[in-house]
């Protein structure tokens, strides 16, 4: 698997970066997909929302548990949104702005800068909507993610 | 990046499969993550509802553009969801009926049996839910999802 263009946000480092694209609904980004890929962004800027799916790149472990952001127990790995999962990929819902040849500018990044992108997809109403849910341990403390911001636990 | 596990499902070949999980939402599968990643399945089981990410490990070429299922006409591989896409990543939110040990049996699975699995998220309504969007070329043809199947064509 092969990095298909990069993200560029305003963070540099995990220090106070918002936790989710909710957090960071203000936060303008970029993606720029590499040319050999331009011609498959085509018909993409009628769409207001956008997959981002990329590598965790600060990543240097797997923990199979570990004490969230939104936390303070630990929780398995695959319950959370931690970096530290097998395989490393992230995974997030952001706006899309624009797109001018192979830059895309994108709204509500909690991405780090310089990140290597695998994917794009279309967020579809039809296809992606959850009308109804229950989000377990996090539904306690759920109403705190927008001010949540991350720290450096997960590369250090 | 290896694959976690393997998801299991009705479907052995493409012919006649449901695009889209709204599309099956009655269709029960399996998801078995390996031994040395069960500890990451902890505090899962309180989430109605996950994503899985995981290789359309039948796809066996990229294309920049193609003509989707729901579509006519070519589109931009990153305006669809389409396996041809460079990674062949994909993406599935499934809703999570039970875990035991290993074995996560999953509700509403688009997915051809015995494909890779490459990551587990909790889908997390404070996170993931987006309340308004369009859906550029999928709109005018969406009403349809849940009817329409897919044929060989990403495959053959």
């Amino acid at each position: 698997m092969d990095p298909i263009g990069t993200i560029y946000s305003p963070f540099k480092t995990l220090d106070n970066m918002p936790i989710q694209p909710k957090g960071a609904s203000e936060i303008i980004g970029s993606v720029v997909v590499d040319q050999k890929y331009q011609e498959g962004l085509a018909d993409l800027d009628g769409f207001s929302h956008i997959y981002l799916i990329y590598h965790f790149h600060r990543a240097q472990r797997i923990e199979l548990k570990v004490i969230p952001f939104m936390d303070k127990v630990y929780r398995g790995i695959f319950s959370t949104r931690s970096p530290l999962r097998p395989n490393h990929i992230g995974l997030s819902i952001v706006e899309l702005v624009k797109i001018e040849e192979r830059e895309l500018t994108v709204k509500g990044v909690d991405i780090l800068d310089e990140t290597p992108l695998l994917d794009i997809k279309p967020y579809i109403d039809a296809f992606d909507l959850v009308e109804q849910s229950s989000s377990g341990w996090v539904t306690a403390g759920s109403g705190a993610v927008a001010a949540k911001r991350s720290d450096s636990r997960f590369v250090s």
